[in-house]
């Protein structure tokens, strides 16, 4: 592209001869195509401007400050201190005790060994550690994520069948789930999950809390033969054909576990100090129930256990990924799926924290550390994970300070992956399922979805269209249908931009919508627009349309009729934020159209790209030749005013 | 819903306390959530307002208007006079002449029989003379459509092997189109063929004309073995390897007429006079070339022509048309693609006559009468059909005045189908090439295109996109991805809104871009923005960001730093033509991240709907408490320049 191609061949004169000596609409300083195009790339991919730092310093400066930006580590490292540090293994040991059990619980919702979630509970946090610039995040599965990898791989694959299979495109999904969060955060398209709005995400948890719980009537009832399918219909019926399965001692226990554990969490949620109640809590069922079983040999009276788990770190796993051969489309669907919704997850929580504590979280930089985290893990026999809203929020409360607490929780991880494994061995499954249940039930947020039913229904309909949708659907697809509607909501907002009339307050030259405020009075003679959207090709029809529907309805209306026609149609640009080039047109077959029913066609602060536009099309002088082009509309008015003849304007 | 939702529990007070006496933000006018549904569905698929004429009429003039409204003939017959059809006369013969030439050629376009082609030119126009609304409409097949219907069907149905059953597929392609082009019109979804903007049409046009045209190659050539692919690569491939095949007869005869027609296209486009100098070419070349080959025997010297076609009027084919079976998918895929190309020309060709003559066209009514003319014509023989650029053109320049011009070119048709049809069996295909070329030729608009890259390099780059897809892959998807393309812009358009830096333009109390208006200065301790999109879920994230930068640009640019820090954050939402749930929590995000730097949040001029949902907030007080909620930024500064203690501000 030539850098001066935007240098037209109109001559400047139609806008100089304005009748306002004082303000006239001015051309906007000149701007080749190449600095419209640079700078338009910077909104888009850099509106954070990360490079701002780095302007005005020396070399050596400019390194250190890269090299902290890769590894934010190495910007809080040096300072961390031993009072830090204090704060951190309370944290980091508070958030351990929770990590252990849930993740043994997420990867039996995943349909994986369980051991596969402690193995996910030790490497990531380590890599997150060092690249990661949220202080309170707790990485480690998560549940909604684990939902969506275990169901989605299970249409294609058995996990009791072919195990070894399964354990394989669960860790190539992984791969590709990292490699596409830290390709979104290089590329700087983390504004693709913006689309997910907070109502979608809304009913969205809310749907996957319900149906991860109605997954663990399998545990809390003791079924053996349990649906494979997640869709509230098909899980309840076969909960309730498969009565005879029932175990009294498994609901038993359950239950009993399940009410101590909400009992748990409504005390910390009572008051946020006894925070370590809750994040206890697992932990201590996990203990007692395992004493339970251990002590009551009840494995042998229909509660399922565990089983033997393998003591050990993290085996390699990168021979194990699937990079060709007939699962290659399911691992990389199944991995864009869990990857964006874990992203999003990750990312939300972080800047909840971020937010409360008053520090930047940079939303690309987080997906690069998580994306990273996840390819390293996949590597190393974990399955995908994230910052988990419920961990990070007790991290928070225990007192975290940096990511170091991730560190200690690694380490306990660790010591218990070494030691410890033989004791998990009676753990009973309906222990699991109960601490799943409490987990998933703090996914549902009605304060929330009714704050969203008061300020906008259409967004409550979102948020039940997600519920809905992945309730009786699927994850994928209830999910899919939120974004669609979104995404249909601002399509129909573009294509059907407002048009507001205007009117003027009296004893002022200003100009506000005459349907909002009541002692705004029409000027006669003049009908005042205002339209409020970027026009093209998605809405020019239908904004002639509308234009020449207000001019009709002006001139059906008894009252104004008496008075006067209308002489000036004045459009308000200055909501008119871009134009392409069927909005320059509507100007033109506007001016026509208008012109044939007598009215001239004024426009009023059209801002600099718009002008720029205008004046660009080839009968420019046409559009806004002289008297047709002012910068508020109270000078069209009042000057325009005194142009019209045979008749006086009531307008001061 | 409850129509009483909207009334919320918030307390008014919150915005009685605005320390302007005069111009408050007042409260809008209260509408229920059922009101608002209505007026936003109004607008949405009524924006034109149908019933207004029917309003305050007597009982009997309403039945009169709906049968005029369903029957636009009603309307203009009754007034119809000789003087009328006169000129009716004159412009039908001449597009008959056109036609049937035509028609026989885009039916072989098609891979269809020729006499379908004339089938086509007989039945729609008299459908369309009664339900129509445009006066000028020729109504024919026409060669964009005829192409995709061939090649979509083509892919998967030969039209040799299995001509009969390839028949039935078009003939049913022919029953969705139809179905579909009515069902939007009848749904007042027509603004969906909004979304192909000029810039794709004119990209998509260029392109189908050159692979039309290389399509005629075959019979240019001469060539007996063609590729059935359409690119540009197998198409060129599959003539220059079959050099052995050329017919230097048909090479010769296919030249002589090709600049016979290509002259006469000249001759009419220089003096428009002349018009029927192009329009009666096709046929004076068809008459020509027959003659010639009748008495030189040239068929049996390498020359083809079209050979026996049947005498008779249109047969019926409604037992025809698949509703079921394997190929089902494959014809309702084709029946969109084509009916939305075709509805595409119909409409843009309908309104720029309309234009012209001044007149109006509804959109969603010519959707309705060119879906039934499709439909009825898919039970008659005829393939799909719509309003055909070149033949409208030669139809409004012969002075046709009304649909009958309509009527008396398929009455010639009809004499030609009962008479005539003998007389086409020597035709040779290589002036049916001659003739597509020469129409097809038309639709590549080089002025326009230089307009649009002089206007927008963005709507330019759409439009390649168009060209070289459809060229190089295939049409649909070259369609697909310009407007794929399109959208995109749009979202992206949302996604990353501007942010305007304001100033006070001197001696007044106008706020302009300060990038623009170069004399406009910044008030000290004031930063003025403005939003220019509606705030939604989908870019609330940026704007926070950016709002956040634009403050830490100011303070940390040099000259202003001396002057005095922030005081003050005014957000101009004048252009915010909406919002939602996470708009409304930007505002609380924000007021907190700013306050934290010692700055006070001040909005100005929100828009009703806007206004309204801030204050259904739950703190709605806390955003917009007295002294934070102005009407202009004019006064907003003035008032607040007073309450800033310990410096004087500038501003007057």
């Amino acid at each position: 592209m030539e850098p001066n191609a935007s240098n037209n061949m109109q001559p400047d004169n139609c806008l100089e001869i304005t009748p306002m000596e004082v303000h006239k609409v001015v051309r906007p300083p000149h701007r080749s195509t190449i600095q419209k195009l640079k700078s338009r790339l910077k909104e888009t991919f850099f509106p954070d401007d990360p490079l701002l730092q780095f302007k005005r310093q020396p070399l050596g400066k400019k390194w250190i400050l890269a090299a902290q930006y890769v590894f934010p580590i190495l910007q809080w490292g040096p300072n961390y201190s031993f009072k830090l540090f204090k704060s951190d293994i309370v944290s980091g040991l508070t958030i351990a005790s929770l990590a252990i059990p849930q993740g043994i619980s997420y990867a039996k919702l995943a349909s994986l060994p369980p051991i596969v979630g402690l193995y996910s509970s030790f490497v990531p946090p380590l890599v997150y550690a060092v690249l990661g610039s949220s202080r309170d995040l707790a990485v480690g599965p998560v549940s909604i994520a684990s939902l969506i990898l275990g169901s989605m791989l299970r249409q294609e694959v058995s996990p009791i069948n072919d195990p070894f299979l399964f354990l394989q495109l669960a860790f190539s999904s992984t791969f590709f789930a990292g490699l596409f969060q830290a390709s979104l955060g290089l590329l700087r398209l983390g504004f693709i999950i913006d689309f997910l709005s907070k109502a979608i995400l809304i009913g969205f948890m809310a749907g996957a809390a319900v149906i991860v719980s109605l997954q663990q009537l399998k545990s809390l009832l003791g079924i053996t033969h349990f649906t494979k399918q997640m869709g509230l219909v098909p899980v309840l019926s076969s909960a309730f054909h498969n009565i005879n399965e029932w175990s009294w001692q498994t609901i038993l226990m359950g239950f009993c576990f399940l009410v101590f554990l909400l009992l748990a969490r409504h005390v910390s949620m009572r008051k946020p100090k006894l925070f370590w109640v809750s994040a206890g809590a697992p932990l201590v069922s996990v203990i007692l129930s395992t004493i339970l079983v251990f002590a009551f040999k009840a494995q042998h009276h229909g509660i399922s256990v565990i089983g033997k788990l393998q003591e050990g770190l993290n085996p390699p796993s990168w021979n194990m990924l699937h990079f060709h051969g007939s699962n290659l489309g399911l691992v990389i669907k199944t991995g864009l799926v869990t990857g964006i919704i874990s992203l999003t997850e990750g990312i939300a929580v972080g800047r909840t924290f971020a937010a409360l504590k008053n520090y930047q979280v940079d939303g690309n930089k987080e997906m690069m550390a998580i994306g990273l985290m996840n390819v390293i893990g996949s590597a190393t026999s974990c399955y995908v994970t994230t910052g988990a809203f419920s961990r990070s929020a007790v991290n928070h409360n225990a007192g975290a300070k940096t990511a170091v607490s991730n560190v200690v929780m690694s380490v306990t991880v660790m010591v218990t992956l070494l030691f410890l494994m033989p004791l998990f061995q009676y753990t009973p499954n309906v222990v699991l399922g109960a601490i799943i249940v409490t987990a998933v039930i703090g996914l549902i947020d009605f304060p929330a979805a009714c704050q969203i039913w008061k300020i906008d229904k259409f967004d409550f309909a979102v948020m039940l269209c997600a519920f809905f949708g992945v309730i009786f659907i699927s994850v994928q697809h209830g999910l899919a249908i939120a974004v669609a509607i979104s995404i249909f909501k601002i399509l129909l907002q573009v294509t059907r931009p407002k048009t507001l009339i205007l009117g003027n307050i009296p004893g002022t030259d200003i100009f506000r919508n005459l349907h909002h405020y009541k002692d705004a009075t029409r000027i006669p003679g003049f009908l005042i627009l205002s339209i409020e959207a970027p026009i093209n090709f998605a809405n020019t029809t239908y904004l002639k349309e509308r234009i020449l529907r207000w001019i009709n309805e002006y001139e059906t209306e008894e009252d104004i009729k008496k008075q006067s026609s209308i002489h000036f149609l004045i459009l308000d640009l200055s909501a008119v934020s871009a134009i392409d080039t069927s909005g320059v047109s509507l100007f033109k077959d506007l001016k026509k159209a208008v012109e044939n029913k007598g009215v001239e066609l004024v426009l009023v602060n059209p801002v600099g790209e718009v002008l720029e536009k205008l004046l660009r099309a080839d009968d420019a002088c046409d559009i806004m030749g002289p008297d047709t082009l002012y910068l508020t509309v109270g000078e069209a008015v009042a000057a325009l005013s005194s142009t019209m003849k045979g008749q006086s304007s009531s307008y001061v």
